[in-house]
C-alpha cells in the first residue's frame, strides 16, 4: 500500500505545483462562467478559495472531505442551490438540495447521515412555495435515510435570491477501507455511467420555457447512496466515484484525467443519451456530455471487477441503464478523448462559459 | 440524572405540543420580519420547517445539533450570512461567517473542527473584493483554530445576492459529559453576559450611511470557544450558552424562558452598553436588548458557581467586560422581564418586525 500512497502523494506534489503557476485569476470581475463548473470555477476555486485555505483535507478538491474526528472516518459536504425556476418537471429546489449533498457523501462511499438547511428566502416568496419546498426536502430526506437536524433562515429584500436559495452541509459515515478518489484512476480501469445523461439540465432549460421545444422528460434528480453501497459491496476494485452534475460527464471525466495524470478514451456510441436530451442538446448546439444530471455517477473501476459493477448498477432499479462508456489509458496524460460515432477522436475539453447557467 | 431528563423530556413535550398549537402560518407572503430571528422567525421554522423536517434531533432548535457518529460526540451547524455592506468598521462578511459558525459550535461546548463554505457570489462582484473577503475568512479560520475543507461556488445573475451570500457549515468536537441546552434553566440561575452588547448591529447601521451619525464602533466579530472553554473549566454549572446575535439578547432570553419554563429577571443597570450604542440605539428608537452581538454570548450558570464563571470570564481578553446581569426566577414562566434604572418592571418581549434588517 505504501508504493500507492507515495505515488499519489507525488501526483498531489504535480498537481499541487501545476495549480499554484496556472491559477492566476485574470478576470477583474466574476462571470456566470466562474459558476459554470469548468475552467473558470476551477481557476476561482484554486486561485481565490483554495490559495486562501489551503490545508490537506481541501486541497484533493473532492465534492466532500474525509475526517477523522476520533470514531468512524466522517465525510463532509456542502452545496448551494440556485436553480431557475424552483419547480420543474420531476423535482423541484428543495429535493435538489437534499440529493444533491447526499449524493456528494455517496460519492466519497459514504453513508449519509445528517443534513444542515440553510434557507435565504426573498421577500415575497408566497409562503405556500416554502412549505412545498420544505415537505419536498421532508420526503427526499426520508427516501435518503438522513435527518435534516439544524437549520437557518434568512430573508433578503424583493428581488434577490429569485425566491429561495438553499444550502445543504452534510455528514456521513464511511464504514469501509476503501479510499476513492479523483487521483486513483490507472491505464487499464474501465470508465461506468450509472444510466442516461443530461436529463436534469435539458429538463431545467426546457421548464424555462424560453425555447419552443417540448419534451416527454423529468429531471433525474435522485438519492445515490443506495446503488453505490450495491456497487462498493460487489466491486471493491471502484478507484474514483463521481456524480455527473454542473459541467456533467466532460467535466468529471477532465477531473480524474487531470488529477489521476491519465488519459480517459470515451466510445460515444456507448454513452447513453435519451433521443429526448439529444435532440434538444442539438438544438441547443450543446454537447450532452456538458449537461448536468443529478442522479447519474461515473465510476471508474479496476479492469477485473468491471463486469462485476456493471451486474451491480444494472440490477439496482437506478441503474438498468448503466453502461461501460469507456477507458483509461497512460496517454495522452490529462486529457479526455471521444472516439466518435463517426470512427474520428476528439479532445472532449473542460466547459468553458456557461451554456446552462443556474440548473442547479 | 434520570430525574433532569424526565423533566428535560417533559418540558419539550409540552413545548411541542405548545408549538404544534400556535404554530399556523398567517401570512401568505414571506417578509423581512421571517428573518429578523423573532417571533416571526420562531412561527415560520416551527410552522414550516420543523413541521416537515420533525426529528429529535432537529427539535429542541438549538442553534446546533449534537450527533453521535460512533466516535466522541460533534456538534453540527450551519449559518447562511447575508449582511450589506460586505465589508464594514472592524470586519467583513467573511471574518463574520467564520466566527458565527464557530461560536454555534461553541455554545454546545464544542471545539470547533472543520467548516465548510458555500459561496452565492453576483455576476460582476470585483474580483478582488472576493480575494479580499477569501483572505479574512482564512485568517479568521486560522484564529478560531478551525479548517475550511470542503466548499462550492455558485454564481447568480447581475442584481441578485448583494454581491455575495455565504453560508458556513460546522462541525466540533464536545470532549465533556455536559449538556447544555436552553431547556436546562432552573429558578434561582444567574445569567452572565460575557461583554457590551450591541456593538456589532449599531455598527452594521452606522456603515450603511443612511443615517447621520458618526461613531467610533467597531464590529464586535470574534472567534469565542477560547472563553467558553475556560468558562466550562471553571463553572461546570453553566446551564446554557447562547450568542446573542440576530435579535440580541433580549431574543436569546425569551428563549431561554420559554424553553425551560421559567422568568428570566434582568437588571438594566448591569447590563454593559456602551455610551456610542446607547447613542445611536436611542437616535434609531432600539433598545440595545434586540441589537445583535458577534462576539458576545449569554451564559445561564447555577448560582454556586456564578462567580467562578463570572471570574472565568474577566481574566480572558474577550470577557473583560463580562457582567452579571440577571436572575432565574420561577414566575412569571416564559417570560423576560427588566427592572428598569427607575425602579419599574417590563416586559421584554420577542421582537416583532425588524428594526435591523441584514445585519448577519
Amino acid at each position: 500500500m505504501t508504493s500507492v500512497d507515495d505515488r499519489e502523494r507525488q501526483v498531489l506534489e504535480r498537481i499541487d505545483k501545476a495549480r499554484r503557476r496556472r491559477a492566476k485569476i485574470k478576470d477583474e470581475r466574476i462571470t456566470l462562467a466562474h459558476g459554470a463548473g469548468g475552467k473558470a470555477t476551477h481557476t476561482l476555486i484554486e486561485a481565490v478559495f483554495l490559495e486562501a485555505f489551503r490545508n490537506p483535507l481541501l486541497e484533493p478538491l473532492e465534492d466532500q472531505a474525509v475526517l477523522s474526528l476520533g470514531g468512524p472516518r466522517l465525510a463532509f459536504t456542502t452545496d448551494s442551490f440556485v436553480v431557475h425556476p424552483l419547480f420543474f418537471p420531476g423535482g423541484d429546489i428543495g429535493e435538489l438540495a437534499v440529493n444533491g449533498t447526499v449524493n456528494d457523501l455517496a460519492m466519497s462511499g459514504a453513508r449519509p447521515r445528517y443534513l444542515s438547511s440553510g434557507f435565504i428566502v426573498e421577500e415575497g416568496l408566497p409562503t405556500e412555495d416554502l412549505v412545498r419546498i420544505a415537505e419536498s426536502m421532508a420526503r427526499a430526506a426520508e427516501a435518503a435515510g438522513v435527518q435534516i437536524v439544524t437549520g437557518d433562515t434568512k430573508v433578503v429584500e424583493r428581488g434577490k435570491a429569485d425566491g429561495c436559495y438553499i444550502n445543504t452541509a452534510g455528514v456521513g459515515v464511511i464504514s469501509h477501507d476503501l479510499t476513492l478518489g479523483a487521483s486513483r484512476a490507472r491505464p487499464g480501469d474501465v470508465v461506468l455511467v450509472s444510466g442516461p445523461i443530461g436529463d436534469h439540465g435539458i429538463t431545467i432549460m426546457l421548464a424555462r420555457g424560453e425555447l419552443d421545444i417540448e419534451a416527454d422528460l423529468t429531471s433525474d434528480t435522485a438519492p445515490l447512496a443506495d446503488l453505490v453501497d450495491r456497487l462498493l459491496a460487489a466491486a471493491p476494485g471502484v478507484r474514483c466515484l463521481r456524480d455527473a452534475t454542473r459541467g456533467g460527464v466532460a467535466t468529471v471525466l477532465n477531473e480524474v484525467a487531470r488529477a489521476s495524470d491519465v488519459a480517459v478514451v470515451l466510445d460515444e456510441r456507448a454513452v447513453p443519451v435519451r433521443t429526448e436530451v439529444r435532440g434538444a442538446s442539438e438544438i441547443l448546439g450543446i454537447d450532452p456530455l456538458y449537461v448536468a444530471c443529478e442522479g447519474r455517477f461515473i465510476a471508474v473501476v479496476a479492469p477485473e471487477d468491471a463486469d462485476a459493477a456493471l451486474d451491480a448498477l444494472r440490477t439496482h432499479p437506478q441503474g438498468t441503464e448503466a453502461a461501460v462508456i469507456g477507458q483509461v489509458k497512460a496517454d495522452p496524460p490529462s486529457l479526455v478523448l471521444l472516439k466518435t460515432e463517426f470512427g474520428g477522436t476528439r479532445i472532449v475539453d473542460v466547459l468553458v462559459g456557461d451554456p446552462l447557467p443556474r440548473i442547479c
